[in-house]
């Protein structure tokens, strides 16, 4: 099993618009596909809301899973219902204190707003010091977009990880702070996927032959994708493996591919390649 | 707090492709609005992979939260890495078992794809029972769009519906069979909601305008979201409440817009109504 050879990661995303479905979890979905390709598993997603027993808890619970990171979206903003760090704190048994490194972020970060004439004046209010109280111990990490700065805190083992709900936000602290960090413990692992359109063979027909190329190929998961059609079977199946090394991966995909290829078209499939 | 004042549901959602983020979990999020709209709350979301210790530890704890329906999605399929029902009968401490009901389901299913070409001969192939077995005392959910039935099992005061990752057959089977149960324990809560575009005053100085706010509307949960923009301070300003009562709720919003479009005017700031 792929998944769980490798050092893993869970997510951890804050915040009542993803429980009421008013935003749809791209963040989870941008550092899954991110973290997979540097060569990590993402082994758990976890979704709560803006409440702070909620967050202690599920951060609590993701520690005794005992993964490489967790890192959490959303909730770092100034306004009440960012509950971020709050939470973290009280699943961690750490007081909340104001870090100096981070208020000197924000307070540039507003000067910078004055200079450029989106705010009128500048001043410390106890909302934007807010975003600068972090559990003891922790470590700010740059926002170049937004105001909230990312939060590090090495704890037990776990590398535990804040992120801005804001996607660019979100997404610029992670290659920035982050991604320099899971690849020193990824090593040289690569993922490696490929996908193939199959039509005219249905899922339950696939299914035993996906089981002789997996059995005969230890290192490739494959997986099949239905896909609803009118009038034919249509399945997208998706080949994946993790290696040290991106020729072995390449040709482990590609000898599985050769294999189930030929399965399915002697049972009357068709198969073209798709883009991933 | 709106969210905890009602019955509330959680949803696990199963598949690699959602850890890998090869697949955006839209499911989630047609489900959260769903629930929502019908006057429940989300709790939770998980997500987990096609490992039947992991999908079993997250039923397994979901259930010590006591929400009145836990809903999974994917892995009802006849491919081995289907492992829904394996790891929800894990949990529940019950047998997997045959379910006659299923079976029959199944076989008019693929009676129905020969008589319409799709495929040549059907045969009942361990492939095809596998989605028949159900955990003991489970009732099967017809499936109109594709083969695999969805699940429901009343456990220990939670009902248990498994539901497929095809999200056209996630849906159907959601609406025809689960809506109507959820609508029987909302009562009749609705959940209503607006949202404000606020440009040219920071989120910072929002904040205190927003306690104010919800200090004086105590059912109203208002909630910030920062739109990233080159120039200027851009917010999308987020309100909602449940109610019995569809009038009390849009007087209660209509309300607490009017105080706090006042408050962000005196302050400079330019507000338009959004569709949502």
């Amino acid at each position: 099993m792929i998944l769980s050879a490798t050092a893993h990661v869970e997510l951890i995303c804050i915040g009542n618009e993803l429980l009421i479905g008013k935003t749809l979890n791209t963040n989870a979905h941008w550092l899954a596909k991110r973290i997979t390709s540097l060569g990590l598993s993402v082994r758990r997603i976890i979704v709560v809301g803006d409440n702070v027993d909620e967050i202690a808890s599920a951060v609590r619970e993701s520690i005794q899973r005992s993964p490489a990171f967790i890192i959490t979206t959303g909730g770092l903003g100034p306004t009440f219902d960012d509950k971020t760090l709050e939470g973290v704190a009280k699943a961690i048994g750490r007081d909340l204190e104001e870090n100096k490194e981070a208020l000197e972020m924000i307070k540039r970060k507003y000067e910078q707003y004055v200079a450029e004439g989106r705010i009128k004046k500048f001043e410390m209010t106890e909302y934007r010091i807010k975003m600068a109280r972090l559990p003891k111990g922790a470590k700010p990490l740059p926002n170049p977009v937004g105001t909230a700065p990312g939060v590090l805190i090495e704890c037990e083992d776990v590398n535990l990880v804040m992120l801005p709900g804001v996607p660019q936000e979100m997404m610029v602290i992670f290659d920035e702070s982050i991604a320099p960090l899971l690849r020193k413990i990824a090593g040289n692992k690569v993922f490696y996927e490929a996908s193939l359109d199959i039509r005219g063979i249905s899922e339950s027909e696939l299914a035993p032959l996906i089981d002789r190329v997996m059995n005969e190929n230890p290192y490739v998961y494959i997986k099949s994708h239905p896909k609803i059609s009118e009038k034919t079977h249509h399945i997208e199946l998706h080949l994946s493996t993790t290696s040290d090394n991106q020729d072995v991966a390449r040709q482990r995909i590609e000898r599985a591919i050769m294999q189930i290829s030929e399965l399915i078209s002697e049972r009357g499939g068709k198969i073209q390649p798709t883009q991933i």
